[in-house]
């Protein structure tokens, strides 16, 4: 992930361009992502699909002849969507388009103007508090004009068709956790998906610019997306080490917010005033059961949207741990709707006659730990194997891992002592 | 307030008698009171109208000629419905009829004896302990006799024929925070109510005597007065510097409790043992949805039901954020109801289209708080106005007031991305 | 209760046998014992009744002549259920036999293998690593064959047929807490509810071999006893000094769980991992309101299952005050369910008129504690006697004591201000 996460960084993303284009293709070469193309100026609900950006250039002269903010050194130097000039200005006129963060002197903004016409430059406040009083040449040479907006989505389908979607937005440029983190992580748990013999639920991962993506691919799916989306998370800047991070769905009480509580994680309350597209997936006309990811929210961080948010700021060690994480989500989205019932269900079973249970009864050594003891897994099993509690119910009441109670459950089913009620 | 409080504060009040007739005339030259006379006897429920009680003079002489509890000096040195007496006594006989308070000896308690003949009075603990031996004359001129317990209302109708009921009780004599800081804090609440341009509701305040004056009022509209009666609240001790303390209705689930969440202070669960007419707005009979707001629970401060509860301890300025407070619950009860729905409730609407939104998105300085943000209330309005949350809820899943909800609601009703489910 | 501990303490239990028998001889003296026997072999549910054990004599013999882990001694140095043997063995081959704790060397561990053929001895730590090199002799003169498991029921009717099952295990054998605590505190709640004028509720009183025992008698009473049970405790570990503990039913939602948050002490969630015969009446497909009681939970101190579990671990004040929590338990029951109605439920009832309320209102004194004022508990059942609550609901509503309740309920039916809506 870490080695995909690099070849993708240099690459300026925006809302709509060669970039992002560029991003799709790359992943395809490892996802059968099907593109979505949609044009420039199309309606998608209260949202209108903006012109593609094409910089190629950009740079400040100053009056000096040094070379300020040079797009060509780094993508952040430019704002997002700037419009193409090429103007003389002295410095006063200059500043009221140079942003920078007077409080982190050193880095430089991330800054972007999606839906206005205009133009900036970012630059560190060093550099913008030298600018010599003068004359400036400002030169951005870029196209903004109609095209498409792009994005993907892959399908790895499961025994039911009945979707768990995963998705995440590539419409930043070189930045790392915010977001190829996402991008890459979804990216891997597709692999460890695909790798696996057998899927209850189908699965479909979506790469999207921010907001207005996922709402494009909202309007596409517009009379689908509800009876399909069986469950759904949301990734944002899940590559650093902070803690893991789920923040509830709108009504915090759906599928996929039972689900983070028995595969784990801090939990958070919704709110739709920050987060990503988990907004729009949890918007009233469609109100899915999604939820969003991260290890640190985003605009918490210290180098969120800055030229600090590099490569480095996403060990390859954080990543391999989302994965994880990502994984025991999926398996307990998995063995969720698993019922099982006693095939008699008065009194325990004698385990010791199933070849489930010590036959010597002995008082346990101190260190002892019942809670990681297999048979705990089991007692919860045969004790809620009742006709109304599902594997995810089990895990909820005993605070045991979907796994062991899943591997328990194999093992009753195999002795007999229990029964499928649900597909297994 | 203050100065009607103090203009009140001589009065000598009870359940029945002149004291209270001149209290409510007083209140009627600025509220529009219609007064209501039960004649003693009157069975209502489970009590009797009692007499009218008459205190005109009081005292005890001692032996060396020296006057004691003189009831012109201070209306609490009279046992409350004392019967007319003159009588010589020795000190230990008089002894049994004199009341002080051990732990706080230099001050009068407030004690009554309303439902039973006798009499009594009170005096510091010094003063007590300093009686002579010998022989004393104690004589009370007063009338207990048949006439009518007085009450008074005012009605402010608003847009809706539903009430919210405004009680407090005004049957104690001489002191200031229980409970004359009640009865002209209702009355600022009802001249800052009539001044608004809208009501949507309709308010009811009444004056009563407490218990059997409520009892009394809930006898005369025991037809109509759960059906009318959308929500209420008791003032008891609100004039000094507490905390905002409100105690929930009999089972704490009503529309009255949501609001008080919203509207804020501190919670406090209901208790029938003690407290004041919430008791009987909320007996079972009633079950109104009643709350009880103080700022010093009655019973729990120092100087309560004693000669030390004196103008001084309700300032003005404590009376004037008592009326901030009942206003800031009037608001929230008024825009409770109110509900919209999103005109497309699919994804958010794009707000920087509608004018609602900044063009440029950069990254917040650090000190920015997005919860006081104006966005914020903006983006709840539109997350949930899905035709299953009024205002009210929304406060209650935010978080926020439900003065910023409105706010952004008229905003967004203006830019036509909400139309109201009721009316607004 | 101690002196029937000691009695009962020598005596050598298993499962099935003569120990067993003899002490339901024992506690049959006093308590009118049904017994059942359910022969060897008879299948129950999942289980098969076992073989009779009857221990007579065992010892080791060492190399010098010493005799080791001798029954005669202590009956836990023979692994309960062991078969006859006479072997010659030298001393690796013999201490795959021998038990016990290297943690706590000077204590003898107890050992059951009840469901496989086979032997051991248990002994100190310090009595197994002083063992010499050489030839051993082990015998052990026990039957092990057909037979019947014999448990014993009493039942105390009371005006409803609706029964509380109390049941404790009575298979373990020299040893106090664990259970002997539980057999006596079982017998003792008997004979003081016997004592009792009225007894609203039906009690069944069992004392079976552990989870062996409650399965067979679930057979024998498999289509009656849902029906029949309205509450159920198991006792386990009731002897000592620890604090009153109880642990949930399966769903932690019945009548009896409400009664156990009602009579008090600390709640524990359900778990099937670990307990008693609780896990067997809670089973899916009995499920009842069945909670277990204990004040160390079994398992969880150091004595447990050892020597040390000596009746000095259980003090007759100990027991004493455990019988003081049952019958306050019994108590919540028995009241549980009585409601009452208000015969006029508009405001409060004038307590003054009917005697039940001083007349003369004067502050408080400090240190007057309103929650234990008997005027509380009338309150409270004057203000939710509303068609709704029970004795119960008011309990868990007020915090106060369901006897405190029912105390002022009797004063209230007296003055008719209420009336029973169930009978009393």
């Amino acid at each position: 992930m870490h080695a995909l996460l690099r070849r993708l960084f240099p690459i300026c993303r925006s809302l709509a361009g060669p970039g992002n284009r560029e991003t799709l293709r790359v992943l395809g070469e490892t996802l059968p992502l099907k593109i979505t193309d949609v044009p420039t100026g199309t309606k998608v609900f209260d949202w209108v699909i903006p012109e593609e950006w094409t910089p190629r250039a950009a740079e400040i002269t100053g009056p000096d002849g040094r070379i300020h903010a040079r797009f060509a050194d780094h993508n952040l130097h430019l704002v997002s969507h700037s419009e193409p000039i090429d103007l003389k200005l002295d410095r006063e006129e200059l500043l009221g388009h140079v942003y920078s963060l007077p409080q982190q002197p050193d880095i430089v903004p991330y800054v972007t103007r999606y839906y206005k016409r205009g133009w900036g430059f970012c630059m560190t406040e060093h550099e913008r508090s030298d600018l010599l009083p003068g004359k400036y040449r400002a030169r951005i040479d870029a196209d903004l004009k109609p095209g498409a907006l792009s994005f993907g989505e892959a399908l790895l389908p499961g025994d039911n068709p009945s979707e768990v979607l995963v998705s995440t937005y590539m419409c930043h440029p070189s930045m790392a956790n915010d977001n190829l983190s996402g991008v890459v992580a979804a990216s891997g748990l597709y692999h460890a998906l695909a790798a696996r013999s057998r899927r209850r639920f189908s699965y479909r991962f979506l790469f999207v610019p921010e907001t207005i993506g996922s709402i494009a691919w909202l309007w596409n799916n517009r009379d689908i997306v509800k009876g399909r989306t069986a469950a759904g998370l949301v990734l944002s800047c899940v590559g650093n080490e902070g803690p893991f991070t789920w923040k509830e769905s709108r009504l915090g009480n759906t599928f996929m917010d039972r689900v983070m509580f028995v595969a784990g994680g801090e939990r958070m309350k919704f709110t739709p005033v920050t987060g990503s597209d988990e907004r729009q997936f949890c918007s009233p006309g469609f109100d899915l059961p999604v939820v969003m990811l991260s290890r640190n929210y985003p605009g918490t961080f210290p180098f969120y949207h800055t030229s600090a948010d590099t490569p480095e700021k996403t060990p390859p060690a954080a990543l391999a741990a989302t994965l994880v994480w990502l994984e025991r989500i999926c398996d307990t989205i998995e063995r969720s709707p698993v019922q099982y019932r006693r095939t008699d269900p008065h009194g325990e079973p004698m385990l010791s006659r199933h070849g489930l249970y010590h036959t010597l009864s002995r008082r346990k050594e101190s260190g002892f730990d019942r809670v990681k003891d297999p048979r705990s897994a089991m007692m919860w099993v045969l004790s809620f194997s009742d006709g109304n509690h599902d594997l995810l119910a089990i895990a909820e009441h005993s605070g045991l891992s979907i796994d062991a109670l899943a591997g328990a459950a194999e093992q009753a089913l195999a002795a007999g002592l229990i029964e499928a009620v649900t597909p297994a």
